[in-house]
């Protein structure tokens, strides 16, 4: 008789992101209720693999917390996250046509729509981390350092900075440190926030956060360079987005800059660092160790 | 012998506006760190009335609060408003070429830039709400009351959802009822959040608010029929934008509703309410009553 395999990924993800599915449409303003409303629903409820609300729960369960005090915050880092899709999918900036399998928001409203709901959606995420209906039993003080923490990882040092200078890049060949620089600016920061704000109110040691922060920096360019790679060779239909378009743009890439052997194999030892980083925890950390490794093994 | 004047206004702008611009500068990212910052300062140190911190700041003197304990927030609130200028200037929406005497942001540097830019700031004022270095002397429980008060101001059913509703109504000829409304989100919304947030912060009783809050719904009307006002007649050189956009728009103003005279004796009417509300103080809230003359008086 074969074992039980150790932990079962796909059932936890299942799960968890019915969890944030359903925390996002409480979340959300009701539908029909005004072409704002509509077009911010559209965009969040399209779908999308939820990673960083789930990391936010799943380091939030690795040091002994409970989900009800992350999953607000969870949602709001994902309505942080797909804020940034729509205004980085506008035709000033990647002008990107397909997202999530849709129409993106710009195409499937208007422009000046799609500029107003990812402002909504940004703004949104913040009303909800100060929400007085947040029943998490957590301190005061605790919500202002994670309404911090997102703002930062969110904000110009963070993300913003790295669309920026990703934008700045394009056509430019630039180094490999610079380009990990930014990836850890433009996708890493918000991943890496969604780990840590998830282990500080699930009650983490400063310790544990060391060891989480690792984690994170380490999942999140993994990330990253699978997205390249997905870039060059994924299949559109799973990714639910047009691929080739880095290469159209000559965006500076891992695969551009290293080929795809080297970017998997770089992958990899971010990976496998990610998860000496998770050695400090005990079996309460296997789905962020299970996560480790669906980074680097998804199609989509 | 002249008795001196029961309050001068010019002066307390004066010195209200320099403080508020003192701390703006604190609280950007300091200037040719990057791209982005640059543009943040371009846009936020532009100049500007700097309306909303100095209400902000006037309302926590009026119940006897400390500016000390309200500058941050007065800052984050011009932070928010400035953002909002810059999308609403972009191409896609009002496409402005020219704000507070200056060429407009995604004029200055691109539209990608300004998109990002205004992002910045939304997220930046968030980051100093929650900043663990403002020295006020607050609880964190009234910290976050005022971020989800500021949000609420800004987002789908505020501020946002405004200039949603306005994008909406150019063309049409809409009834004054549901002009008034839109711009009780558009402007009204967060010039209430800068007046509540000042009287939070500063220690106001909940009567008191109730008298603030009414003060501002006031004052937020009559300065948006003043705007309506200054874009049929007001001097561009001053204004420090362009005039006869809204015609050019066939946007539904006060004046193209109801005539220029009407709308100059609806907002008086709109002042008179407001100073009536503030009857509830004694003569620390004149700074506000001073404001209350100069919003319908003023000439940019």
């Amino acid at each position: 008789m074969e074992s039980p395999p150790l932990f079962d990924l796909k059932t936890y993800l299942q799960a968890k992101q019915e969890q944030v599915n359903d925390e996002l449409v409480r979340s959300l303003p009701p539908a029909e209720s005004s072409r704002i409303a509509d077009a911010m629903r559209y965009s969040v409820l399209a779908g999308g693999k939820r990673l960083r609300p789930v990391l936010c729960l799943a380091a939030a369960e690795a040091v002994g917390g409970r989900s009800e005090d992350v999953i607000n915050t969870a949602v709001a880092i994902e309505l942080i996250h797909t804020y940034s899709l729509i205004h980085d999918d506008l035709p000033a900036m990647d002008d990107d046509v397909l997202r999530r399998g849709k129409p993106t928001c710009h195409v499937a409203y208007d422009e000046a729509t799609a500029i107003l709901t990812g402002d909504a959606l940004l703004t949104l995420a913040f009303q909800l981390l100060a929400s007085p209906e947040d029943t998490a039993d957590v301190p005061s003080d605790k919500r202002l350092q994670v309404i911090h923490a997102v703002a930062a990882a969110a904000g110009h040092k963070g993300m913003i900075g790295g669309q920026m200078a990703d934008i700045g890049s394009e056509g430019n060949r630039i180094a490999l440190s610079r380009l990990e620089q930014l990836h850890m600016m433009k996708t890493g920061a918000l991943i890496n926030a969604a780990i840590t704000t998830g282990a500080i109110l699930g009650g983490a040691t400063s310790e544990q956060i060391r060891h989480l922060h690792k984690y994170a920096q380490n999942i999140g360019l993994a990330f990253q360079i699978i997205d390249d790679i997905l870039n060059v060779e994924g299949d559109p239909a799973l990714l639910g987005k047009a691929v080739g378009t880095d290469e159209e743009k000559k965006k500076s890439t891992y695969p551009a800059l290293l080929g795809l052997v080297e970017s998997r194999k770089l992958a990899a030892s971010r990976v496998k660092e990610a998860l000496q980083a998770l050695e400090y925890f005990d079996k309460k950390a296997d789905s962020l160790r299970a996560i480790a490794k669906y980074v680097i093994d998804r199609k989509r």
